[in-house]
C-alpha cells in the first residue's frame, strides 16, 4: 500500500508537471512537498465539511439534520484518506512549513487509531442525523469535534 | 444553502483565527482567500485519490480492484463537495493565483452538471471495481478521467 501511495503521489505530480515527452520523475523533495500540501489541502476541506456542523453546535446556524448527515459523510470519507496521506514520512523535508509533529511517524499505528476514531464518530453522527433527533445529533457532532481534538493534541504543533 | 456555506467558511476561518475573546469576523477577502485555498486543497486530494487509478490505467501499478473501488468512493465524495466550494464567487479577489475561469460563475448550473457527471462516473467505477473485472474497471476509470477533463476544458485555465 505504501508503494501504491508513493506511486499515486508521483503520478499526481507527473500530471502536474506533464507535457514533456519524457516527464522527469519527481524527486523525493518534490514528493514530500506534494505530500505536505495535499495533507494541508485535506485539512482545509475537512474544516469546510465541519463548518456547518460547528455552526450548529455554536448555535450560529439553524439545526438541519440533512446538512449534518451530508457533513458526516464527507468527514468520514476524508478521515479515511488521512492516514494514507501521512504514510510518506516528510520529517526530513523542510521546504514547506507544517504543523505536523514528528511523533506522527514514531507512532503511525496510534495515529491511524485516532483517524479511525474520527471516521467512527462521523459514522455515528451520520446515524444520529438520519433519525432527525437534534439533541442526539449535536451530541454526536460534539464527539466528532472531540475526535479531531484528540489527534491535534498529540500530533499537531500547539498554536 | 449558499448562506450555510458562507457561514461554514466563516466558521472554519474563526477556528483558524481564534483565541481572541471576541474573534474578528473574517472580511470578504479573507473568505475569498479561504475559498480558493480550500478548492485548491480539494483538487490536490482529488489528484491523490485518482493517483492509483491513473497508475493502473497507465500500467504503472498492478491492477487492484479493491484499490480502484476505494479510490472511486473517495472521488465520488470529493466530487460532491466540488460545487459547494465554488458557490462563493471569488472573481473579484486577486490575492491568490487561481486557474479557475470566470466562466464558472457565469455557468454555475453547467458547472454543477459536470461535477455531477464526475460523481456518476465514480459511482460506475465503484460498481465495476466491485465485480473485479479488470477491463470493465479500467474502462470506467477512463470515463472518470474524461469527466475530469470535460470540466477542465471548460472551466480551467489552459496550461
Amino acid at each position: 500500500m505504501k508503494r501504491l501511495i508513493s506511486i499515486g503521489l508521483a503520478a499526481a505530480l507527473s500530471v502536474a508537471i506533464v507535457h514533456a515527452a519524457e516527464p522527469t520523475p519527481p524527486s523525493p523533495d518534490d514528493i514530500a512537498k506534494q505530500s505536505i500540501e495535499t495533507r494541508q489541502g485535506l485539512f482545509k476541506v475537512m474544516s469546510f465539511a465541519m463548518g456547518p456542523v460547528g455552526g450548529m453546535l455554536r448555535n450560529r446556524v439553524p439545526f438541519d439534520a440533512a446538512v449534518a448527515e451530508k457533513s458526516a459523510g464527507r468527514i468520514a470519507e476524508l478521515g479515511g484518506i488521512l492516514p494514507d496521506l501521512f504514510q510518506n514520512d516528510t520529517r526530513k523535508y523542510t521546504g514547506v512549513k507544517t504543523t505536523a509533529l514528528d511523533g506522527i511517524w514514531n507512532s503511525l499505528p496510534d495515529f491511524k487509531i485516532k483517524a479511525d476514531e474520527l471516521v467512527k464518530a462521523a459514522g455515528e453522527l451520520s446515524a444520529a442525523a438520519k433519525t432527525g433527533d437534534k439533541a442526539a445529533t449535536l451530541k454526536a457532532a460534539g464527539a466528532v469535534g472531540k475526535a479531531c481534538g484528540n489527534c491535534h493534541d498529540s500530533y499537531r504543533v500547539k498554536t
